[in-house]
C-alpha cells in the first residue's frame, strides 16, 4: 500500500434501529483491501423511522469515521459507499434510499442481513441467524438472497430480544391473574422496571416499542438458568424456533453459518447439539461486510463498462 | 312520571377507545328510573388516547342524548352524570379524569368494567367476561370490585379481538416461511387486507395498534369453522384463557355471570360445556350500568350528608 496514489477509500455503514456504525478502508490497486483505518458511530439508520434521520446518520458517522482516520483531507464525493441498512428489505424503503442524492462517489445499498452474511463470512457465500432486537435467517448463496423472518415486532421475530421480554411481561401478567404458576422473573422484571406491582407495570409498558421489551431478554434467560419452569419453557420454545431456522438454511447448502447479534452469546447454548456443530464463528462485523459489497459491486460496474467497450 | 317537577335526569356515559355512547333516562322521586330517553355517540372516550379528546367526547355524546330525547332546554349542571371509561383503571388516569372540571351537577367515575358489570346485571353483583377488541374478566361482590386482565395488546388481552387477529397474521408469516403448515387464513388474510403477497403484509401490519388487529378476529373463527388445523388451534388457545378467566371469576360466588364484547357470539360456542351453562344474557348495556352506578353513588352521598346532619 505504498503508492498513495493508487489508493481508493471505500466507506462501509452499517444502519440499524439505534445506531449507525461506519468503516473506512483503503484499496489499493491490486483489490486489496488495508485494516479498518477509522470508525464512526452516529443515531438511527434504519429509514422505517425516517429518511431524513437515516441519511444524516450516515454522512455524520461517514465523517466521523474519516475524523477518526485522520483523513479529513478527503472528500465524500471521493469514496466509495457501501451501504447496508435495516429496513431496505422493504421495496418501498429500498427505492427511497436509492433515490437519494447522496454525497458519495457511489454508493451500492444493501440489506443489513446481507452485508452481515458477506461480512460473517469474508464475501463469500453462507448463511446467518441473526438474534437481536429481532430476529431472521439469510442466506446468500450464488448470488441469490433468501430470508426467513425478520417480519418485526410484534407480530414476527421470534426468538428475538424482544420476543423474550414480551413472553416475559406476559407470563408476569398472568401469574399475577392466577393463570399460570409463580415465576423468579415476576420480582427481578418489576424491579428492572422500577414498577411496585403490576399495575404500574402495565401502565409503564404501555405502548413500547421492541427496543424497550428487548432489554428484558436477559432476565429470562438468567431465570431459565436458575431453573425457573416458565423461563425455560419461554427459552425452549424460542430456541425451538431458530433450531427451525437453522434447519431450513441449512437445507439451501450455504457451506458455512453463523449466528450473530447481541442476544447469540445467551440463546446458542440453548440451541440443538447438530444445529451448534454447524455454527462458525463469525469473520468480521456487518460494516465491514459494507465494504465487501461495495468493492463487489465496484468490479461488476468497472467490469461492464469495460465489456460495452469491446462490443 | 307525571310530576315532572321531580325528576332528576342521569346521565350514562360509556366511553371506549373508538367511541363514546350515553343515554338519558329521568328519575322519578321513588328512585325509579324510565326507559331511555334519548341517546348519542361521538368519538373516542378512553383519556389514555387524550385527556381533551376524552372530556370533548363525553360533553359531545351527552348534547346529543339531550338532543335526541328532545331536552335541549335542559342543562348539563342540571344533570347526575355517571362516567364509565376504559383506561381510567390506571390509577394516574383516574386521577386525571377525577380533576375534570366538569359540566354536571355531579360525576361519578367508574371503569368500564364495573359499568358493564352492573349493566349486565340489573346493578347487583355479579361478574362479567368482556372479550371485544381486548379482553378481561371482572366481578363485583359486596362492594369490592375483582380483575383478571386487561393488560393491553400486545402483552396482555389474550383470547381477545386483537390477539386472534394478530395470531392469525403470525401464523401467515411463519407459514409463508415454511415454518408452519399452510392455512385457508393465508389467502383470506392477504385479500382483506388487500396485500399481494408477505412483503406487503408485513409492510401494512407494522406498528398498527390492537384495533388494526382485531379486524382480522373473524377470520380466524371462519376459518376455524371450515376446519383448518392452524386456525382451530389459534381459537382452542383463546377459549381455554377465557375458560380459565371464568374459573376463576366463578370461585369468587359472583352469583351471575355473562359475557359481552364485540368477539362474543363468535367465542361463546367454544368454549367448555360447564362454563357456557354459567353465562346468563346480560341485562343491559354498560351505558345503563352507568346510569345505575351513579344512582348508587348518588343515594350514598345524600345519605351520608343526612347522617352528618343527624351527627
Amino acid at each position: 500500500m505504498s503508492n498513495s496514489k493508487k489508493l481508493q477509500y471505500f466507506l462501509g455503514i452499517d444502519g440499524g434501529g439505534s445506531k449507525c456504525k461506519a468503516i473506512i478502508v483503503a484499496v489499493n490497486s491490486d483489490s486489496q483491501e488495508s485494516e479498518i483505518l477509522g470508525t464512526g458511530i452516529s443515531g438511527p439508520g434504519n429509514p422505517l423511522h425516517g429518511f431524513e434521520q437515516a441519511t444524516n446518520s450516515i454522512v455524520e458517522s461517514a465523517k466521523l469515521a474519516l475524523k477518526d482516520a485522520g483523513l479529513e483531507g478527503i472528500e465524500l464525493s471521493e469514496i466509495i459507499a457501501g451501504v447496508g441498512l435495516a429496513g431496505v428489505n422493504l421495496p418501498v424503503l429500498f427505492e427511497q434510499m436509492s433515490a437519494w442524492q447522496h454525497p458519495f462517489k457511489e454508493m451500492f445499498l444493501a440489506t443489513d442481513l446481507l452485508i452481515a452474511c458477506l461480512g460473517a463470512h469474508q464475501g463469500n457465500d453462507g448463511a446467518v441467524i441473526i438474534t437481536g432486537t429481532g430476529s431472521c435467517g439469510f442466506a446468500y448463496i450464488d448470488g441469490e438472497e433468501f430470508m426467513l423472518g425478520a417480519h418485526g415486532f410484534p407480530h414476527g421475530d421470534k426468538g428475538s430480544g424482544a420476543w423474550f421480554g414480551l413472553q416475559a411481561a406476559k407470563q408476569v401478567l398472568l401469574s399475577v391473574d392466577g393463570l399460570v404458576q409463580f415465576s423468579i422473573m415476576n420480582d427481578v422484571l418489576l424491579k428492572k422496571l422500577d414498577c411496585k406491582d403490576e399495575i404500574a407495570l402495565v401502565e409503564k409498558i404501555a405502548g413500547k416499542p421492541a427496543t424497550y421489551y428487548a432489554q428484558l431478554a436477559n432476565l429470562v434467560f438468567d431465570a431459565a438458568e436458575r431453573g425457573d419452569i416458565l423461563a425455560k419453557n419461554i427459552v425452549a420454545e424460542g430456541a425451538e424456533y431458530i433450531n427451525s431456522v437453522a434447519r431450513i438454511l441449512w437445507l439451501k447448502n450455504p457451506g458455512c453459518m453463523s449466528m450473530i447479534g447481541g442476544l447469540t452469546p445467551r440463546l446458542q447454548p440453548w440451541l440443538d447439539k447438530d444445529i451448534k456443530a454447524k455454527l462458525s464463528k463469525p469473520f468480521s462485523g456487518p460494516e465491514y461486510g459494507s465494504v465487501l459489497f461495495a468493492k463487489q459491486e465496484m468490479a461488476k460496474k468497472v467490469l461492464g463498462q469495460k465489456e460495452a467497450v469491446l462490443l
